[in-house]
């Protein structure tokens, strides 16, 4: 893989946002370069450097009732030296669309030989283990994980960390191309080979999304929520940084990926706010604006932004979903202890000139849960170990 | 990347046409597994192998009047392993498109440090050399060579051979997936990797090729014109092996990729009906049927055919071409001398019936060019020898 640089980044206490990377190859090669080939605009990152990275890696894959050849196809794209933790939701009845899950993903691994853990979000031995770990925000009222891509995602981060990955990274599992897949996680590893450090938050920003235009295809860049989310995160910065920026390009990036100790250190928001809060939980902790209760401002967080080279093709989720979104991510910034009231007013007009938000309604803050690092992971191992020997696809198990 | 073995293959004469191949991952990792982990009905080969292959690969991309913007995007996918040789056709005025795409391509080579080789179909310079070589067929009246696809097809080639590489594959310009044109690129290394040998041709059949249909996406397997085209060849095959068969899945694979062997040995044909020629050559030559004047029946030719896992998606060439392309390859199949006259008939039915041959027209035999193999390397290499050298890309060339 071949990189640029970040050309620049904006600080706000310990957080260092750097501008977006842009791709110049997908692949570049097995190993480095002859010297003074390499300048200091570009850097070529050797595949072995990469698989290096990839090999203390989870990949996270949120289900729900998706289709098989979809989840197939987004395996084949995740490389082999990856973890790959499928975290499902799908309902089980009248239909056990879960069982049919783990029996495809049992027959692909069964010719792949590919290391894949598949749970239930719903299983109650993930629920007992939260619960055995002191983390009983999760839960609801049966014992068992709440509803949601976001308490998907964090059981995932914490299997991840149990099975001592040092890399965790989300990947969508409605993506029509293998190949997207394939370069998000590659550049996953690119973020962190190039940043290095415990507390790096990699995120990419699409190339372009096909849409439909009057029958033929039109390669946006920008969708609505995006720009409204960027905005938003952007305006914030600025007003305590007192420079006007642009640098956010990722608020609502569902693909990303953390340093294991960031990921267990961050709080989480539920929802489509689940990403932009990322952005939101860093800056109140390690902004240093909030100087007698912030997070240990000795950790140096850098969040790197790369530009992805495919279009993203994933299935369309309609006009609804667009509206979630935007309320969900400009809900982090209006609730967020660092808003200041002038971005509240211009957030709430915004909101409602596009009719998003209605006569006597006012923007809902987002549920967020505490940090994990209050997860005792010790007790949590010992309950949902059980479930991760269930697993599927590791060598030599009975699939 | 992981591959299914090919469960059967045709053979007439020295022809074997192996099955197609399903890919399991995109990427096995960088090395070989434990022993035992590979099985017999799925390899997995390592990062390492493949990039030895490409690193023998030119990969030959025809370009005319593409937009730039996609160019760069197929620059973007192919690993940095292969050489690049780019074969423009655009028009030089009144705008001089040729010079834009060397300043871009150039301007990318800055950056990447990648090996392309970038030359007009219409430089005096490569229609010298085939004079001088004694190939003159492939010349207009003005000594430069012929306007078409195939053409600059056959140029790529033979500088490909001229520059010592042992592959060489074909990769369209209008690509919007760097994704995908990184595993065409990848799957024709599998493919010579796994069979080996002087006289190999790989072939990808699309897993699937979105379309616009009634407002949303629709992911078609078989064009019309691959129907038509794979229907007609694989009658042609049963006719002669005496078994229907099913084998030919890439008719008109516009991407494939062949030993420099076998493609400085075959003939051409010009326009659509290219790579279906291929398949008809092939067969003509070395299928034993006409024992007084076949090619060297020694040789081993294996035709292998996998199926590719990103969608295909290309620029909609309308539906002009689709009838083009149907008339094209059905052409190369009706005026074979292995074809007999039930399946002529049958054909020239087919066209009739689908309104693609008008009453009185007959279906029109396409031109073909003799094997390049009459081709004097040495007497062309003094001449084009320096049209490479203005190459764009080679480490510390001035761009």
């Amino acid at each position: 893989m071949r990189i640029e640089i970040p050309r620049e980044f904006d600080r706000l206490g310990a957080v260092r946002i750097y501008g977006l990377q842009k791709i110049y190859e997908l692949d570049a090669g097995p190993g480095p370069e002859a010297p003074g080939s390499d300048d200091a605009i570009v850097r070529s990152l050797p595949a072995d450097a990469l698989y290096g990275v990839q090999r203390e890696m989870a990949i996270v894959v949120p289900v729900r009732s998706e289709r098989l050849k979809l989840i197939e196809g987004v395996l084949v794209g995740i490389p082999n030296s990856c973890l790959v933790i499928v975290v499902s939701n799908s309902p089980r009845e009248p239909i056990d669309r879960f069982f049919l899950e783990q029996e495809s993903i049992a027959n692909f691994c069964r010719f792949t030989h590919k290391q894949v853990v598949i749970v239930h979000q719903k299983d109650p031995a993930i629920g007992a283990a939260f619960a055995a770990g002191g983390y009983p925000e999760l839960l609801d009222d049966t014992g068992c994980v709440r509803n949601g891509k976001a308490e998907g995602m964090m059981i995932g981060t914490v299997l991840a960390r149990m099975m001592g990955r040092r890399y965790v990274g989300f990947v969508d599992s409605d993506n029509y191309f293998p190949g997207a897949v394939n370069e998000y996680v590659r550049e996953y590893a690119a973020g962190f080979l190039i940043n290095g450090g415990a507390h790096t938050l990699v995120r990419i920003s699409w190339h372009s999304k096909p849409k439909i235009v009057e029958q033929s295809l039109y390669f946006a860049k920008w969708g609505r929520s995006s720009r409204h989310c960027n905005h938003a995160l952007n305006r914030l910065l600025s007003h305590h940084t007192g420079f006007e920026t642009e640098i956010v390009k990722t608020g609502n990036a569902g693909e990303h990926a953390l340093t294991l100790d960031l990921a267990m250190s961050i709080r989480y928001a539920t929802g489509y706010a689940v990403e932009p809060f990322h952005y939101i939980d860093l800056l109140e902790q390690y902004g240093g604006v909030f100087p007698t209760e912030h997070g240990d401002m000795r950790h140096l967080i850098r969040i790197c932004q790369i530009e992805s080279r495919n279009p993203h093709f994933h299935e369309n989720k309609g006009e609804d979903h667009i509206a979630d979104m935007i309320r969900g991510s400009l809900s982090t910034v209006y609730h967020s202890r660092l808003c200041p009231p002038s971005l509240q007013q211009e957030i709430d007009a915004e909101l409602r000139q596009s009719g998003l938000l209605k006569e006597g309604e006012t923007l809902q803050p987002v549920h967020t849960y505490p940090s994990l690092e209050r997860l005792d992971l010790a007790k949590f191992t010992a309950i949902a170990q059980e479930v991760v020997e269930r697993r599927v696809g590791a060598p030599g198990s009975p699939a």
